[in-house]
């Protein structure tokens, strides 16, 4: 009660995260009608949906759960859709507290659902009218600081004006983001801007450092390489050891992904890569072992393409090699290929590297080969 | 720096995360310095440090990369492990601001580093002496609302007084937590205070919920599992549909997978359930299909126990099955079960509650079945 005092002190829009949940520790609806001076009031609707969710999954409502019907008189209801604790929107004289469950899977919902309008039109309310749109360059490949080298130039340039800033992104496992943002004094006027800036930006990236881009705002590197193959018309199928999984838990997150990906084998054990991959018996951390396993799946899996990656997550050394080293296979309707890589961090963090590694050398080797015709 | 000035006079230490990259838009260390009243001085075993990492990667540090060698005069350094970006301890009069980089996996390791250790020593050189200790208890299968209706009673007898506070803990994709905290005044006291009301706190849960506590504080559902095959001698192979890798990813994250994790397939397209596990051809849907897929993935990767997962991510439905309707399979040693779940959610959702649903049902069979003999 005290902390949401002092914050709206301070600003004129607060969102508060949690404390909606249905047991005893959860205050933030009390806190809330006291800020607000107001009686919490059981709202028979909520009770209704409530009751609906649960029954729906075949569950009795347990009493508990009637506490997330409460309301601070006079507050706006954000509805769920993922979870069973409605959001609130409060006013507090001329300003306003967003109270959103701490979950993060529900809280995004709502605040892109109800607290962004409702920021937005109060925004347009207090007569303010420019706009801020931005746009991200997503990166893999190099570092913050070769990123920034190779738009030092025109970085100084906008800072003397320009409407346009370029700010860097570390996000770890998903590579450098650099993003631009704009300000004009309308959607056209700001979108015009970026996309002046986005061609500009990237021009210098790829002259200095080469096709690192693989894709803007939120395309994720399955995303990129689903819609290469879908374009080549092409099916994939993943060995994977070291990565467990991981590559091919990416590939089924992009929607349609059962028009191209066939699915994978994760040989952890050797012997599974030499009896069901057919890998010739011998070091099993090498770029014969790499492309043998893209073959083997592919064959196994009856794909057009097979993507494998083998190596040491660490931290002990195997088959003489260094933890870090991962070989990426490829075999692209019959043409193998393989790329050596060594990758800094401890075993989750070589995973992780490693998975986004192998997407972007399939990535890179799709982009070198022509749209096949389409099937007649 | 405005930001730095308003907080520091709200609180006695302050984590300032991000801004200490190498890049024209990183500040925090001027800002610093502009608080301390000090300058920046250009620290030569910092620029060495980081050059040297560099090196050891094939690569030449970027001159930009000098940046982070600035520390603002009097400030001890929190060396970098896992990236380039040092951290900073700023006495600030009697207070204290600890600034470390954004990246969560660099600040994670300076804070329980660094930044923990200092906040004691602080703690104990301002003669606080009571501890405060916490035990989270995990469960997977009941809702945040039964869980506090199973420990009602002794919630409020705990409001009363006792030394101990009970929270819940609704992570999510990874069940609920029940989260004891005791106050003593020394380790042994506090110790003491968690282990008695853990004992009341899990019988009362037991009671009411069965067998929902998998493990407690940092193990994860794939830690108990492994504990469960180690301890029984058993190795195990996952056939993955719907959850496309996700369960095998998470075992072999365990240290010391090998030992009893030979590997899985990804069977995402059904002719690969068919032509590669064996399933018979019809629904893949079904309780004959889990079970099929479990039994294929156990004789395929020659495995004690096989398990499976197949089911509807949605949003469509298929083979006539609504989306969240999961089949998880089982064949141990030969014996084959199978367990119909029906999941809520989006996509992404119905995948991970899938998985460590399938978890699950394999650490319940595994706690039925008595250890092996050891082998002789």
């Amino acid at each position: 009660m005290l902390a949401f005092r002092t914050a709206l002190a301070r600003s004129d829009a607060m969102i508060v995260c949690g404390g909606l949940g249905p047991t005893q520790d959860d205050i933030t609806r009390a806190a809330l009608a006291e800020v607000m001076n107001v009686p919490l009031d059981r709202d028979d609707a909520l009770v209704a949906t409530i009751r609906t969710m649960f029954e729906t999954r075949g569950r009795t409502m347990p009493d508990n759960n009637l506490l997330q019907a409460d309301v601070p008189r006079g507050a706006a209801i954000i509805p769920q859709t993922r979870g069973t604790a409605p959001g609130l929107i409060c006013r507090v004289g001329q300003k306003v507290v967003y109270a959103v469950p701490g979950v993060p899977y529900e809280m995004s919902d709502m605040f892109e659902r109800a607290i962004l309008p409702d920021l937005l039109e109060r925004q347009r309310q207090a007569g303010e009218t420019s706009v801020i749109r931005s746009r991200v360059l997503r990166t893999w490949g190099a570092s913050e600081s070769a990123l920034a080298e190779a738009v030092a130039e025109r970085f100084d340039a906008l800072a003397e004006g320009g409407g346009v800033t370029i700010a860097f992104l570390a996000s770890g496992i998903e590579g450098i983001k650099v993003r631009l943002t704009a300000r004009g004094e309308d959607d056209a006027q700001a979108e015009a801007l970026l996309a002046g800036e986005e061609k500009t930006v990237r021009a210098m990236i790829e002259t200095k450092l080469g096709e690192i881009i693989f894709g803007v705002d939120d395309q994720s590197m399955e995303h990129v390489v689903a819609a290469q193959l879908q374009a080549r018309g092409k099916t994939l199928a993943v060995a994977e050891s070291l990565t467990g999984g991981l590559i091919a838990s990416r590939l089924v997150n992009v929607p349609g992904a059962s028009a191209w990906f066939r699915g994978g084998v994760v040989s952890y054990a050797s012997e599974v890569k030499f009896d069901v991959l057919g890998v010739p018996e011998g070091p099993v951390v090498s770029a014969a072992a790499a492309e043998a396993m893209a073959s083997g799946v592919r064959r196994l899996l009856k794909s057009d393409v097979g993507l494998s990656v083998t190596g040491v997550a660490g931290p002990e050394e195997q088959d003489g090699q260094p933890a870090g080293t991962v070989f990426v296979g490829l075999d692209l309707d019959g043409e193998c290929s393989s790329v050596r890589l060594h990758l800094p961090g401890d075993r989750p963090r070589v995973r992780a590297y490693s998975t986004i590694s192998a997407l972007d050398v399939l990535r890179r080797a799709l982009e070198r080969t022509l749209v096949a015709p389409p099937l007649t």
